[in-house]
């Protein structure tokens, strides 16, 4: 089997070449550059020397000779060759914004600046979070050829560790729930910029787009699903990312307000109460027996907290469960590879979904701490 | 004057050391050290070579020259040189939690593990957050010997973030305020341990001691203070602590809830409407205002968002003022130097506010962004 | 096959852990401890958790239940466990100095502090840089069970930059040939120390054991053996380390002198002449040639130099060459992962070469660039 | 007196409007950018907000306000600049390499491309490293207005390093001088671009431009000058820049070969002999008798080894002396902030030692460890 990828050269197109070129199932990567057109994907990547290599060829080119097809694109431009997938009957697996919106959704051109120039394409789309579309992306497959839409890095970390308490209908909604995530430097592309500048961001925190950031709809668009499987609306979502000069890794700090029953008395004056741990203990085991399916979650046993450097180029997400000591509120701190579960493991994943594969082929990765 | 400081060769005692060689109405400094004794503080920091000099007595050595005294040390240990300074009738600045409670708080046995051996000195101690009490430190000074509990740095980023909309009567005492912070390795201190091994926190982002941080109830005080300037109760506090591979600085997204009649209408779907920028500037407007005279107290413009590298190395606190686009919750994001404003720094501030100094003497650093 | 791990908890018994996890031939791992003994190698390491997992036994039991044993110990401990290796007829690789110096060297005991306590253990040793000893260790392998000294991290970085201009007679033995090498911070273990505490190390360049350290004499005996393949003497050796804010990899920049047949005329004051250019051409080309063979060595093409985050993760040592603008000492510039290539999958190449498996068995991680 | 900076929001600039703000001497300061003409300082440097105002001018217009300008321009640009601070009869310092060559040296154009246009105006500069030229420089001042071609900031380490032992005649001229130095990415300056992108700088080290740095001619035309005060010709020069991940501070490391009367016996197979240690106390005294003057060098005492955290944000040059174990060659490491001694710093030092000013006034910054 022949795997196309589409924007080859940023970095959600490269972590797709290191990943697909340890897939069991695909014999041949072929690539697709706009900037690099005319190269080969181991000059631009050199790390990648004798291991994976070939030219840089027009996405027609790409897509006529794949099997499946990946594309890692800006926003905006990836229709076309969705139209053209669709065509040849083969999977499109789209990591931009491009397809995680439905076609009636007026958010996407809100956000993105422009609306969808084939709309009909929308029918054949689903959003790719596996945890939450597994059975609606098999039905699509078995029906034809499926564009799927690959969620945001943050989306997935935020998402993820709110998924159990609203699906559970823990939630109440009247107070926000709020994502404050911190992100790495590889979530800016390849392209250099003031932002990712070493001498900029190295040794330094900072906030940015503070309640302003284009994933604030597709978070809030997912916690409304999942509310909706306890026939629940969503609390309202405050979205807040931040910048840590790290390579990889989403770090999500989730604020679930507790519906009345669930809350426990506290204070903040005084240290967590033993009625505290118990019900954290709690909250935990709904976790963890929500997830004892699914192969890269991890709910972290109590004493654990998430941390970016043990979920390191897997395809992991770590969560740990906590309550805050006034009783009120879920604190879940969830923990992904931007790069993998964030991005190009997740499309790996989808296509593994695709295909009937094993979930987990091609991503075995096991974390290293550094 | 003389300047001791006991507990020199830690990392706040250090920073005490640079920034007093450098202030103008310090002549001398002398130094003490348990874990050094007898050794020299430019053996121990060669980077002092040439310019911060001098050996490393007893306590009690330095006390007895000293014309107003720092102590950078572990918790639970200061009280005896406490009343030693108070016999000799000189200022003492604690930079501990020792003297950040009143002796009448419960919260400090229940958070540190031991009583107040000495409880009647806390009729001579203050905290030492000028921006709150610098009216109560000047008048205790006016009355004789001082003792000084310089505040934690995740309660000085966290309180000074706040402080406007509490003391303005702007949140509403019915859901929490959170206080997400993202701290620097320095924090940590100068022991090696597993935490701050190189290895294990670079390139990485964690959360730890989430809901259960000492620091927790030190903040909730404070914004009871504040929130009782304009006659109200403070909300329930949420504090959550974060690691990030920097040497310095402490970078605090404020989440503070907004009262009803500051609320604006608002949704996460679409992108911040006008009325929700509207009202961000007139909130930046009240911080800045109620700040106006604050000489390190920096309320950043409309599209500069804080950030830990432009406060680097000095008595800075930023404060940029944004608001949630769902218009319910003011999200302030303070940084600061924890070691500076956090700590030491902080500590000479307060010793310029005891002796009628220019607040601003010996804290003329301007930050290097990197 | 089962392998064993002594030591498994620190830096190079984890790594090994990850290698051979996904290791085609090994079926079970098991794992010894010292210092956490009776508890879980995924307690130790979460980053494990779901995919890593097994009790810490102790070292005796992992021996009687291997096929192979790996030991990553400190220096000077390992001999028994070699001799009971040996008694049950085990390959056993060590990961320590302990057999990285024949039993006739004096040097061993110069520079770690003690003698040999089982010197005749050393008939069966051989010291594991397969690019330069392959044949050997198939050889005994072929008589029994086999221990291998497997190599340091700094001597295999700077012996394999160096190896084919000695082999092939390039290097003059009249000035000194120098091994200026940089390391991560991975390098000195799991233990916290004050060398590798955050705050101490980040941000910032230092060199250290100047001269002095003991990697130095495996590096000149290596050099020697080498020049020996051409009928030589080895240039003596100056090494310097030194430690740079990075997790992994260690970049060594070789000074080695050439002959006087392999000089050009060149000079400082000018840029490099076109006969320089020519020149380094040929000089990589001898090494491409030499090398051609190696499943690990990559000799970088015209235009690229070694950097570490081009083997991240990878068994791979990558080759600058590069001619001094005067034209008389050839600039080797290699990069391996001190982890990998330098530690733990090194044994991992040893232990296939030693079963006659692929020799990139289990070492097949492209390197990903962050 | 009122100083003018050109170019003063490139890094360079925007340090020397740092330092220059503390200079007792300096009253008022005014600024020139072209890439930011129309807008002030403090938006581009948010960290400045309160402390370093201004709008940015012309060029024209700050040196015809200024009693000094300094350049911080990219190279070839600022002759014209110059030609006005000669004719308005005021000192030019120019951090760029403008004017680091004399007029008669073909070495400028061939590395930097381009001849100078105004050859007649180097007959009023000078290269302003003091520690050689401070006579030279003072004699110049006494005789009007001087142009100071600031060095470079490799250039500065490397040859601090070395002075000493060619000035005193220990290195012998047979074989070559090794520079070997690791710099911070803010040498890179303010322009973003792929080599500085955290993504593909961080967490790794790398040489650059291996034998072919323009620096290299800078670094031999001032070993050559240094041989010569003790009637010799210098060593051939080897320099090789690396980058590691940090934001400030230059680490050379310098191998001097050492003149026959110099050497002692020694070897690589044994640990450092006392005749070495001898050897090595008597080199480092002789350092330390060389420099006991100069104000920003400090020899450091036996058992601490330059880093480049102990000169951080201050204007010193720290060297470590260390002797190769065979006894042959001298290792010098050398550390300073390149950003203070290598750019800004060194050239408040030329100002202060052109008006006759303390040397160290504005530069009293003690280092900070981070």
């Amino acid at each position: 089997m022949t795997a196309g990828i589409i924007g080859a050269t940023g970095y959600a197109g490269a972590e797709l070449a290191r990943l697909l070129s340890g897939h069991p199932e695909i014999e041949k990567l072929v690539f697709s550059s706009v900037s690099f057109h005319g190269g080969r994907i181991e000059d631009i990547y050199p790390n990648f020397l004798g291991r994976v290599s070939g030219p840089l060829q027009k996405a027609d080119e790409v897509i006529a000779s794949s099997d499946v097809v990946f594309a890692a694109l800006p926003h905006g431009v990836g229709e076309q060759f969705a139209a053209s997938c669709m065509e040849r009957k083969i999977h499109y697996i789209d990591l931009s914004a491009d397809f995680r919106f439905d076609d009636d959704e007026p958010v996407y051109s809100a956000w993105y600046g422009k609306p969808y120039h084939l709309p009909e394409l929308h029918k054949n789309s689903v959003y790719g979070l596996p945890e939450l579309n597994r059975r609606r992306i098999k039905e699509l497959a078995a029906q034809g050829a499926v564009i799927i839409g690959n969620p945001g890095c943050y989306p997935t970390g935020g998402s993820l560790g709110a998924f159990p308490a609203l699906a559970k209908g823990l939630a109440c909604a009247d107070r926000p729930l709020i994502v404050d995530a911190i992100t790495g430097a590889s979530g800016g592309g390849r392209e250099p910029s003031r932002s990712f500048h070493y001498s900029e961001c190295a040794d330094s925190t900072s906030a940015y787009k503070v309640a302003s950031h284009r994933h604030s709809p597709e978070i809030a668009r997912n916690l409304a699903a999942m509310a909706a499987l306890a026939g629940n609306p969503a609390p309202p979502l405050i979205f807040t990312p931040h910048l840590a000069p790290v390579n990889r890794g989403i770090l999500s700090t989730i604020y679930i307000p507790l519906a009345g029953s669930w809350r426990v008395t506290g204070g903040t004056a005084m240290p967590p109460s033993k009625e505290i741990e118990a019900k954290t203990a709690e909250l935990r085991d709904l976790y963890a027996d929500f997830y004892r399916d699914e192969p890269f979650i991890r709910v972290l046993p109590a004493g654990v907290t998430a941390a970016t450097n043990r979920v390191r180029q897997s395809n992991y997400c770590d969560i740990s469960i906590h309550l805050d000591m006034n009783g009120s509120t879920l604190i879940a701190v969830s923990a992904i590879d931007n790069m993998v579960k964030g991005a190009a493991g997740q499309a790996v994943q989808n296509m593994n979904v695709l295909f009937g594969f094993d979930e987990s082929a091609g991503l075995d990765a096991i974390a290293a701490l550094f």
